[in-house]
């Protein structure tokens, strides 16, 4: 029997048995006191690759994003973010419900980036005019995962984290899966970073570490967000055991996110041949392929379309209305790529509304 | 010396000599013991004008706005709003910041409403994912201030309200020139109320009371607005002093509103003459008047425009980007609106960069 | 007929006549818009009262609390706060609930104090621990109303002042009735403010204006606590109508204090010849009266003994478990009290478990 | 060269290589999507052995409790507390800072109990007064930590739920070691957790698993309660890796919690023979013996005392005000317990006060 091939997300890759190896194996300690060296290390490392000065892991990229809100942004303030972005739709709405922010969404340009001239009017509000909730933190997302995946500009995220300083607020970059994006622009991850007073990442994701997200930032930050993590109950005690994996992650796992980025073209590539299937980006910067699926042609819905497709063994998730993803990853080879485009071929094929 | 004609607002508006001699005369109790006879009658009497079963003085409308969504959802839950609308835009985020409920602004079409497709996409989550804050109520603004005064359909306030309502969700309606909107539209106040769960107007704005709003609706959710006035502050001891204004608003001051939309057409006739300044909405539906200067004609700014125009007696105000906004209301004589008319024409005429 | 002596609370005092001849008379503005003069004089009056440099009237002693609670606390300070305060008892626990500000009430000495060792203990928390929320407020309560009405000693509340500094806490006083605690201690008002970052007083209890409250403390603090009462809900258009009132309550009603003080030594007095009825703090120290009831020897509980005032004309109110509180003010004159002295001493003699 | 001795918590515990294994060869999924299997297993184990109809998998008890209070009680709810139990004094105030709901904490008695006469006080607020905070979620705590870690009795317990449910509010029960209180007591855990609507215990204490505690309880609230989790943060994807250790920690690990108990009565026995070390409680009920230095006696001060057994490689924790806890687990042996009071006699001996 074949497996699956899971193109839902790249949220589903397994750990390597490396970093099961490296979990096992490691010293651990009561986190809760700053006494595992297994998460000390992992905390350095992630902060030199990004560039800063300090790092704290999370359960979660979610609970990463959440604390750099608090940190960043007083009871009251406003945090600017993309309309699409995952934070926004994705997180339960946390730093209003939980942390008395109020978040403003600005609608992301086709490049995933929010628009300078929106960002301006967002923030250039009269700060004596007691009306307003006042901008203190602008949250970027790269790559912007509902606008394709694509990765935000480095000129673009330097712009914006200026006009965000001009006007008293913060930047923090929510890069989930920054060196995805890292990748696909050929630079180092810590100059994306560069610009941020805060980024979380995700060893989750496509770095195959089966837990945890990183928030970096300087000291004070990083101290304040601890704070936040404990309120949260995101204080972890021998926590080493997913750092281990974590440290694999960024050892090993960086450098093939290549492969992926490679395998999301070639899953575009055999899928540009299927006819109703219209993909947007063409061709895809990173791990994501995006297509809608035309009824016309196909005779399939979204809904009838992803459930062919798993019933042949392909699996898929519509994200936002009308819009399929498939997310390469560790766990989806070039075999499984080939096999899927033939799976998706067919499912056309077979469509519910087409007449032989 | 003539008096200078305030456009800026309706809150300008000053009590009436009947207003201040009810509240000299009136009869007075400690209301946060519920007794005080004079808020009874004025919660009673506007209760019955909107249709609803009970009502509950607020010190403004902003309270009352912020009672009604911390009534109708619950920590966690979304309010949907006008992206324009004053709940959003100029409360300062109060139901976020304090209340722990998560706004998502949808933009008004030009006729003030939110479109319900667009609420559609709003209020169509999946309930059982965790990651989605879930939509509890829907605040609608009629007259819709910063789409220029206009009044919302009441056939569109009973779909949206449906729409809500099939959602599990609520409708607040922030009529807080409800009177203006029922005027305009020749219907009952009671009329545009009906489809919502809580309404709250001003008794400050064209109905010239000193102070203070009232919320409507049914018993129970007064009720539990009358807890949450209690924690923000908003019980007042002698509060009769107040309502006894508010009762002679409601009974003396709604039928005038109808001069005050003469006024503004009449304005809005004036400046129509005046090469330089563009109105939108042309005409005027309620008691306001928006209009942009037009730089290369009138070689004015919005902010020197408006300087010029002060200086002349006349106050304006800037409401949205370069949008210039005067309102009518029972300070402004038909006299008043004549010699604003003179007196922008000459700013026109004098204008800095205009050349002789 | 003879009306009712109203001893439930001074909150049922009415405005003066003169307080509403300037109700009527004085200049009003919009107030929203800084423009209302009346409120402006208000304001300056009271931050002068009080030898601090700027004050906002608020709707309110509650509001006033609470914003100055969110004024001097960031989100996840410790208020701390006496467990028997109205600030912890009566207000909906508002700093909680809408602020993220965690109370931790301490047991007030029976001099109203919070105790110093208490207040260490409170205050010296490990400030590098993320399991502690840190504190950041305390606030005192003079005259501590359910302690008996005590006014607190002006040393102490200089050396709670420097405790709560040197832990970088700042100081709010809730000062509902401070000129009553002024007069008892025979101080200036200003001198019991001098160690207090903030401090709220009540226009609306003794000194009989029908609305109102105000915060005073430096220009900084009221700034940002104006913030929160626009966010709450207590910004008020025509608040002169309001302000003028207050403006006669501090300029005429502070000297009569004594006499309401005459008057509960007065009533105590009597009541003391009354078997049955233990008086609590003996004598009153400013205008309150707190008195239990003996069961054996009167007949009566609490709420039989409260009943049966009532149906003689005498209004009391149970606060806190099995104590009765009786207020003089304005409204209550040396033959109400007398007046009282005998229907009490009647309740007693007739009660139900009396045998003849 | 010897080991430390650990006894600041069992929270220091190290997964047993069973765990580890159990780890590695788990299968896993992705929790954020519910498919993980031994998520899965873990959370209906858990849900089985506390007698509820489900659990939820969290990073923490922290998360666990605020998770808990989050779901038992809406916004602006209240929640009774022990004035010392963990929740209130260690969880950095998390239920008010996040989740709008006010403590109300309540002194327990020695037995660990909050008396039923305070908790009646507690619970018993006029409802229809808008001044009051009303209770929602009564939270207790099994074994009372600071109390010495003292089992609540079952009869208490039953009883304390009957009465939060009288008054319409729910019971959660902090039992992070609710095992240990069940082994004191020599009843089935179950029985403690029949009177709470929901209950939270920790796998990474004395069940020695690396990470994550457990909340139980009907399906609707923890429905609810993931819903919360997932905002909080505590969603994570291949979570199998810390379940299977929690597999292991229920299944091999709560029977040899015998041992700990043994170990600390061994322990308080061989400190109660060292001059000026007071031990209280005494017996010991669970795993914690806590006792204070008598400064005349030992010559120590709390600290002092602490470093000294500290370069005698026995770790202490003050926990409380001058008290001194030791918490025996399974990384503490029998012998490990004797040297740890050789150690400790010794550093009284040697104390920097005692004269030769």
């Amino acid at each position: 029997m074949q497996n699956v091939v899971e193109l839902r997300s790249d949220t589903f890759t397994l750990p390597t048995p490396r970093m099961l190896a490296a979990a096992t194996a490691t010293r651990l300690g009561d986190d809760v006191y700053g006494e595992d060296p297994t998460v000390t290390e992992l905390e350095s490392l992630s902060a030199k690759l990004l560039g800063k000065a300090a790092g704290c892991l999370m359960p979660s990229g979610t609970m990463a994003n959440l604390a750099a809100l608090l940190t960043l942004s007083p009871r009251g303030g406003k945090a600017v973010v993309g309309a699409e972005s995952d934070i926004y739709v994705y997180e339960a709405g946390g730093a209003s419900v939980l942390g008395g922010i109020v978040y403003e969404p600005v609608t992301a340009a086709e490049d995933g980036t929010l628009p300078l001239a929106a960002l301006t009017a967002a923030f250039e509000v009269d700060r004596d005019d007691p009306q307003f909730a006042l901008p203190a933190v602008l949250a970027l997302e790269t790559p912007h995962n509902r606008r394709g995946g694509v990765p935000l500009d480095p000129g673009y995220l330097a712009a914006a984290g200026a006009l965000a300083h001009r006007h008293g607020a913060a930047l923090h970059l929510d890069g989930a899966r920054v060196f995805n994006a890292a990748l696909a622009l050929g630079v180092p991850a810590a100059d994306l970073a560069a610009p941020a007073d805060t980024v979380q990442f995700c060893l989750s994701k496509g770095l195959s570490a089966p837990i945890g997200s990183v928030l970096v930032g300087d000291e004070q930050s990083i101290a304040t967000a601890r704070r936040y993590r404990k309120m949260l109950g995101g204080g972890m005690r021998q926590a080493g055991l997913i750092a281990a994996c974590g440290i694999v992650a960024l050892t090993e796992m960086v450098d093939r996110l290549a492969d992926d980025h490679a395998h999301a073209r070639r899953l575009a590539d055999g899928l540009a041949g299927v006819a109703g299937l219209r993909l947007d980006p063409e061709p895809p910067r990173t791990n994501m392929v995006f297509f809608t699926v035309d009824p016309d042609i196909t005779g399939h819905t979204t809904e009838t379309f992803i459930e062919a497709a798993c019933v042949r063994g392909v699996r898929l998730a519509e994200l936002g209305r009308g819009r399929i993803r498939a997310v390469t990853h560790s766990g989806v080879s070039a075999d499984d790529v080939d096999r899927a485009v033939t799976a998706l071929a067919d499912a056309v094929a077979a469509s519910p509304g087409t007449r032989g």
